[in-house]
């Protein structure tokens, strides 16, 4: 079915007037609805943040061995990361030089070589075309090897550039993340488990939604837990002395906390490279509430092996937030979300839980114990990001004011994707 | 799967060429082919039919009592219709002030207060935003209230208008329409039954389906019971004599009961304010076949509680077309129908029956009697809807002749078409 | 959902701009992505090949008695075949004359007349209006026929041409297929079996797949059997010893038994006529490998009785490929293929196996040794279709080179697809 069009008022600007629509932005609110709902948004969406910016695909566990290949899709473009024989993550454009054809499907294989199913024509696992029968005797096959992709393998976190000229700055996350990953070890972790949830809705509202807690006193009783409710921001007016209290005492805790954590070799001072910067960044070490271990209904380790002895000796939660993705790294697991769009009103969200690469299910982890705060937590997400989008369809829409106490991190997200759009000609 | 576009003869305006496709209409004709099918004239019937004149979007019914709230989607734009605590029906849209979110689920709720499930800011009954945390102080709740919609209720029909600056005729609608639907006493009545059917075809040929019987002696043998056959249009050239003395003996018959009809307080000369009129309708008073007393299969009364003392001294279908909707009211029970476009070849057909509010099921009425005729009869023109929707994809399609006889109603639709096209910009 | 756009590098021309598109296609290579993927190419497919030229949409056997109608839908566009009360096969435009519904179902049906379901508006098989009540004195039921649509049954396959201007090179196709299909007498065939399989690719992939079997090795065990390796092309220089011999065993094969066909009357030569021709088609008898008498899995003739006597004397496979299908003509049965566009991204494959008309299954024939070896093959093509159609919408497809060896007649495909747009105004 074609999709219903959003109606415009009369001061609207068009649905494909992108640079109208960028240009009507206004500082401090939510952006125009047609950015988020029209096709010329998406394809622009496509094009410009998906392809020429620094993507997270995935992590080292997803191709733990040499031979290991992970086919992954980033809208209509599909990639492959493969471990080659030298223990090298590579990536490449899942599409032969012959006739175009997708050569692994999407998911984990293990292979030799790579090989197309359509002709048999053959690649290393280093991209070389060592196999074609049929072309020629001057057929050049050193012209004809698997497209590369850049990448960045930055503390196991796997990101891509589609872009021949990816943005430089992905040497400063490298510079500060680099030291921030290295204690969890991520290299030698496990995917436990992995799910996909296809959210209706644009792959900004998926990326808003996240980007802000005020919806989580009443939407996510499960994550609230592991939470105190004033280290969500707050509107210093409305506290109450109970509120107040617990304010300052957190902040305490923080200045405490940190002190320990530096002195443990876990850099924790809040980093947030978002306006300005191409390959935006926010990253911050959060205390968990209740018993403080992890982010569980218990709020206990779910895992009893840490994800190294480093960790072991400070908890907390290290919180990453990129362009298409956030993270949680807890002593004892981490959690990755990867958010791949599918269409202007679908998105792609992929979690994988990551656990030392040996422990073992049911002696080390009970696995619906370490996943239960994330997969509802997930499940409400998209019931928010559905109704979001399904506001923005509608004629009744109007950028809306984000609050500056607890949606300051959206006003940077939604300027952060205006300065992208100027960047690449639109709305200048 | 992306729609596949319907080809054009060269001598064809292009399907996005929206002007000169409604200059290429031709009087008694039935339309050009893109204007059922394309895209761009779905954007055009959302923008100026959907969003600039009185859509029929319900019945008193749908919200009986203070709190009662109905949200419908007219196309991509979700409304709310509830009651307020004075009694009031009002309307809004279904769009928070802040993120934008849908605030309610389609369909029928019970509320105190409308609140958005996304971050709790809460509405009272009459649209006051009274509750938004996390704002600051410097914050103008009063700038942020719910969005009203215009809203007419007449004689228990709701009409909604989402422009700001709804066509004014529609107080000659009220003063016609209002005495004639007084005596059915709506306010009084309760949904007995309601039906959603997904017709695949553009919502302009679901009601030139409905505008005309010629199909009906063919296709709608449940219905056909309840008419007499030459009281849906004829050519008199090709009457039998048997059919020319009905046809003169019908003639007779109204004129008695409309004599009687008149007597009784109930207005019954047919009004047919169609061409030239931006809030089109008609309306007339049928007599019913068989029995005498209501479209069922024995054409006898559904319902043992009749609307009103008022309409059981007076039997007659009061008929009622507005531009997406149409209605029989009778003594015993009402079916209002409501068209509401889901896409190019999309549509929903809402079907309420409607009985007194004392009437209890099994008692006083059978629901499968009740609601038989009309079930089969959307059915049967579901499947119609489709063939021509297909027919009119084709590169074969020509614009086809109206009968001057029973299409008639036809010809001023779809002339009405035209003239709310050009009067808001297109094909002058 | 709408479709995922393809994104295109800075240096490709936009996915709407044809005239650019096909200008960029590139002697010997595929063509760019955009013209398998995008919307305009497919509106452009749809009005310039299915609109333009012949198509071949089913057999004599479709139709078989005077009153069988066989309605088939060319992408959007639904015509009738029907047999006439003379015996005459003709075929008109689906939608009747009056308010332009699809007239009949799609699929197969015996009628005395073509009554329209909408109105009762009633054909002769002839398409001659006989019957439509309410219209007039002055109504002229002569201008309102059925549209016919241009038809050649050729040798028992039927083709039609949906313009007023059909490619008059028509005649040459007949001239040359006529004699060469004669022996097999399709007129005194049935349908034995008919699949209908929706391949997920967009329908010049399909065509692309079928016309080269340099895939055939790696991917359909079943049909090479009854292949000669060296008989699907080969590069020379690659040849082992034992590959040299057999296609020189195959050469000196060829020349014995293309003078015993044309000893038994059966025309034998190759006939390659695409580049050039608006009305393309490339014919050849292929030796059967093995037992040497059908494509079976034990390449021995599935049906006792033999389409014909004639065919009977000499064996082989009459290979025939047009522009939106392919055929296989054997002694014993002929397997028909015919391709029709859904979407961009998704094709009809249509195959019916035809035996002589008194062949009984279970006695004469096997129906399951009949159809195993193309619904095998079918399948493992529509795999590959759609990992084709996966890679063009990537980012990282770049046109790719075809072998001259086992895939020249791509080259000229492809060619002849740029000639045939550039005739009908595109990229000149």
């Amino acid at each position: 079915m074609q999709q219903v069009v959003r109606p415009r008022r009369a001061v609207d600007p068009a649905d494909d007037d992108l640079g109208a629509l960028i240009a009507a932005r206004r500082p401090g609110y939510s952006l125009p609805a047609a950015l988020y709902t029209g096709a010329a948004a998406f394809e622009a969406d496509i094009s410009v943040v998906f392809h020429h910016h620094w993507i997270v695909v995935g992590v080292e566990a997803d191709v733990p061995e040499p031979g290991d290949v992970y086919a992954v899709d980033i809208g209509p473009t599909p990639i492959i990361l493969v471990r080659d024989d030298e223990g090298q993550i590579r990536a490449f454009h899942n599409v032969c030089s012959h006739r175009g054809a997708k050569i692994v499907p999407s998911g984990r294989a293990i292979v030799g070589k790579l090989v197309c199913p359509y002709h048999q024509w053959t690649y290393e696992l280093t991209g070389e075309l060592t196999g074609a029968t049929h072309m020629g005797l001057d057929f050049d096959k050193a012209l004809h090897h698997l497209q590369p992709v850049a990448l960045r393998n930055i503390g196991g976190l796997i990101y891509v550039c589609l872009s021949n000229d990816p943005p430089e700055d992905i040497a400063a996350f490298e510079a500060i993340m680099g030291p921030r990953l290295a204690p969890y070890d991520l290299a030698n972790t496990k995917i436990a488990y992995e799910t996909d949830l296809i959210e209706e809705g644009n792959w900004k509202l998926t990326m808003e939604n996240n980007r802000e807690c005020y919806h989580c006193a009443g939407n996510h009783p499960e994550l609230a837990l592991s939470y105190y409710s004033t280290d969500l921001g707050f509107d210093p007016s409305e506290l109450s002395d109970e509120e107040r209290e617990q304010a300052d005492w957190l902040s305490a805790q923080y200045a405490e906390r940190t002190a320990l954590w530096e002195a443990c070799g876990l850099p924790s001072s809040t980093v947030n490279n978002v306006v300005g910067h191409p390959t935006q960044f926010r990253t911050q070490r959060l205390i968990i509430a209740g018993a403080g271990e992890s982010q569980t209904l218990d709020t206990r380790a779910a895992c009893r092996l840490p994800l190294s002895e480093e960790v072991a000796t400070g908890s907390g939660d290290t919180h990453l937030w990129t362009v298409n993705g956030w993270n949680h790294f807890m002593g004892d697991h981490a959690v990755v979300f990867t958010v791949l769009p599918l269409g202007p009103d679908k998105s792609l969200l992929r979690t994988k839980w990551l656990v030392h690469k040996d422990a073992v299910e049911g002696e080390d982890y009970d696995l619906a114990n370490l996943i239960s705060v994330w997969v509802d937590t997930n499940r409400e997400d998209a019931d928010l990001v559905r109704i979001a989008h399904q506001g923005a369809m509608s004629a009744g829409y109007r950028p809306g004011p984000y609050s500056r106490f607890t949606e300051r991190t959206l006003d940077e997200w939604s300027t952060w994707y205006v300065e992208r759009m100027q960047a690449h000609g639109y709305g200048v």
